[in-house]
């Protein structure tokens, strides 16, 4: 056993601990904490990120590292740990402490400007900040380095080891697989189903998440399931998995399937072995396979045909009111309405994928500088219209509609389209392998797919980076072809047409 | 304005947002942790610990004090943070390294024998832990410095600047005069009312509570109300001041009279000012200055014949069949029922603070060698029969019924005694200054008696000691008489008879 590694253990600890810290303090600030609260609280976060970045950063650290990069003694876990540690070391000490300090700041002014243009419909009021954040991000690119493609470096934050031009590459066959699939079901959808934006009593909303997430395999004594405005979910330790989902007046399908889509992600927390969670090599690999969990869960699974129809008398219990009339082929269209929406975090299984297309094309043209901001809302305008068949009349439902740009995530958007794209590829393999889930689902039991999913996947946690992993389960690269063939399949099926 | 001064500020903040840090950890491992998040947290809460204690005793903030303590320049506020750090930096940098882990370790392999041996009734189980720990304390003690009386130092963390002398004065005082009393009041006391140990519905008790803790003052937008086995106040940081209550199925005045003690706790954290709240002078200047705050709203405020007055409508409509038949007086009388009760949270206003005599007894005589480890058991049986005439059957009911020791809380106990006596003596000179609260109270109205808390004791934080606290408040050094003479007097009331 190497003495640097036992040397380097005990950071690894703290690194960890450190981490834990920051994910409770964001957690409580989400779901518990008192509004007077919040200034506090963002020094409190501000004070502890300093802290985790004096401590990543040790010369000692990398000292260490450097000692243990060439150790074969190591086994697969700890030579794993040194490859990721080593990754968030060397990012982390070729980014200036100036601009570190800088980006955090120029973010925060960008989130409030934000958070005061939207619904003022005010763009050139944020137009400002986003170019100056914009140029700070791209000044992170070249220190971090890449190879002429500054959004590598920027993607590279969220999803390790992709290209730039991967992503284009899938995004373009996606996107023209998906226009013509989209115009097709749109002719044949018809009226929105009126149970869907009927009244419901939010307190049993949440009894019902409650009672549902259990039953998916989230384990409430390792977990909690909240309520927040914007769902999420967060890993505190070992042992400490936590979800949230929101409650509307006016719909229930919301708060079930963000319920379900965080339950996602919440297996696969629970999933990686508690001994190595929060080390370096005990999370996801990238953004884009824990997204393929959420997206596996809400999509292939919580709105398939044997889910929904286990999922309809389950809520007739609940609301006998609102859903008592309703038949399974009526709840299972609703579960699957499609619209031209302008908003994307309300959009609809099949057109979701196209919002995104639009935000990657957006950022990749500005880091390589051939949008320029003040273009950006009319490059939106045309991009919907383009993409979708619909624009906005405001940049509030348009180009102002997410948070992302104004914390500096850029490299963010294509992670839940590449997450979308592994959920099918995955859930078509984990058919192959298990035979038909319908079975399974229509009794509400998703207990072989999470067995094959903890054994190929979470497990793992980043032992293989996401490249790796997609082709260890897949044999193959992914592609954007499975999720196009399911798409097909199951909106001809609801249809009963050829699309 | 110092150099220095400016210098030892940003780590004055560090050194709260640790602590803020720290706060949320054991907030959060109370009240929402799920079970199986207990051993990463005790982990994540050690790392913090000793983050905290590594910035505290960091050598630059030595010099920086050394430089600060003789500047007249800095203004009474900064005075009072130089005085209070330095304290903390003393005693921080007095003990070794390697007692401060040995004391972590022990406290914790002692709680966990203390949790174990308190059910199974089995003291030999939990006395070598006691033995080991005690000793650790003994040498803590020394380490930081005491002029022969070990106790003082260790007191000292607890109730600084108080000496054990001086503790053992007031405690002979008050038990001289409140044996005699008790064994009056209890020969006219009669039987338990009925009415106190009814079932009541829980989650009524939690609104109820709820809505009992606004009323008081508590500011709901700057601090939460839970419910936790153990009620506490933990102060988050600057507008966040947290509470918990608790609630039982048989009871409702357990639950009522802890949110109404933890009230008066929780107002006084959002009464100190909010940009010195959690640096040093920003913070009480000891238990039993904190003490006498949820002492008095829950005894002199809450216990009083005007209060319950008020209380008893307000509780009749949240259960009407439980108390609808009971009369003012019944109430009133079943809030103070006096009871010969072997366990001290249990115990009445009147025959409390006998059983924090008797701990405090017997852990002066530990520290001072004087009693054994093994000798616990009888000196308890022993003290209890010559305190409260009652003697426990098992050591589960007797000696091994507090957590305290077995965390290494020794010097603690006293505090609470100190708190009720300030208490009596604050609400004394508060009725002297504002006159007769009790029209006030009759209709659950506080607001007079919290400003004159805000005004004389609250915004001061830690600008004096406690002992200089209470001599400005009350014009004199504190004695047992304020709370003999409040004690006479209401038990005289309730039961009509000179005691």
């Amino acid at each position: 056993m190497s003495d640097a590694w036992e040397r380097l253990f005990p950071r690894l600890e703290e690194l960890r601990d450190l981490a834990s810290v920051g994910s409770l303090l964001s957690w409580d600030q989400a779901v518990m904490m008192p509004p007077r609260g919040g200034p506090a609280r963002a020094k409190v976060i501000s004070t502890i990120d300093a802290l985790t970045h004096s401590r990543l950063v040790d010369p000692e650290i990398g000292a260490l590292l450097e000692e243990l990069r060439g150790d074969d003694s190591l086994d697969e876990l700890k030579r794993a740990h040194v490859r990721v540690l080593a990754k968030s070391y060397e990012r982390a000490t070729k980014i200036p402490e100036g601009l570190v300090r800088a980006l955090s700041e120029e973010s925060g002014l960008a989130y409030n400007a934000w958070v005061e243009a939207r619904p003022a419909n005010d763009f050139a009021a944020f137009a400002p900040h986003l170019e100056k954040l914009l140029a700070l991000k791209k000044e992170e690119a070249d220190a971090v380095g890449h190879d002429g493609e500054r959004y590598d470096a920027l993607l590279d934050e969220y999803e390790p080891d992709m290209k730039t031009t991967q992503v284009e590459d899938m995004f373009t066959d996606l996107v023209g697989g998906l226009r013509p699939l989209v115009e097709g079901v749109l002719e044949v959808a018809g009226d929105k189903p009126a149970f869907l934006s009927a009244a419901y009593e939010e307190n049993r909303q949440e009894q019902f998440s409650q009672t549902l997430v259990r039953r998916l395999g989230f384990e409430m004594d390792a977990g909690r399931l909240d309520l927040s405005p914007h769902p999420f979910t967060q890993t505190i330790s070992a042992g400490d998995v936590r979800q949230t989902t929101r409650t509307e007046p006016n719909t229930v399908l919301n708060c079930v399937y963000s319920a379900i889509h965080e339950t996602g992600h919440a297996l696969y927390e629970q999933g990686i072995p508690e001994e190595v969670l929060g080390l370096p090599a005990g999370n996801a690999p990238s953004l884009g396979i824990h997204e393929s969990q959420s997206r596996m869960w809400e999509n292939q699974v919580g709105r398939s045909r044997a889910f929904t129809d286990f999922l309809l008398p389950q809520l007739k219990d609940v609301f006998p009111q609102e859903l008592g009339r309703i038949d399974p082929d009526e709840f299972y269209r609703g579960a699957n309405f499609p619209a031209r929406t302008l908003i994307r975090v309300n959009a609809d299984e099949l057109t979701y994928n196209l919002h995104l297309a639009l935000r990657f094309e957006l950022e990749v043209a500005m880091v390589r500088d051939e949008l320029e901001v003040a273009e950006l809302p009319d490059a939106w305008r045309e991009g919907m219209q383009r993409n979708l068949g619909v624009v906005p009349e405001t940049d509030a439902d348009g180009v102002l509609q997410d948070v992302h740009w104004s914390l500096g995530a850029i490299g963010y958007f294509p992670t839940y389209t590449l997450g979308t794209m592994y959920a099918a590829a995955f859930y078509r393999k984990a058919e192959e392998e298990l035979g038909d889930l319908a079975p399974d689902l229509r009794r509400g039991d998703g207990s072989r797919l999470l067995g094959w999913l903890r054994a190929n996947i979470h497990r793992h946690g980043y032992i293989y980076s996401a490249g790796e992993l997609g082709e260890r389960v897949l044999g193959a690269p992914l592609t954007a072809a499975p999720l196009l063939d399911y798409l097909k399949v199951k909106y001809e099926e609801i249809y009963g047409t050829a699309l």
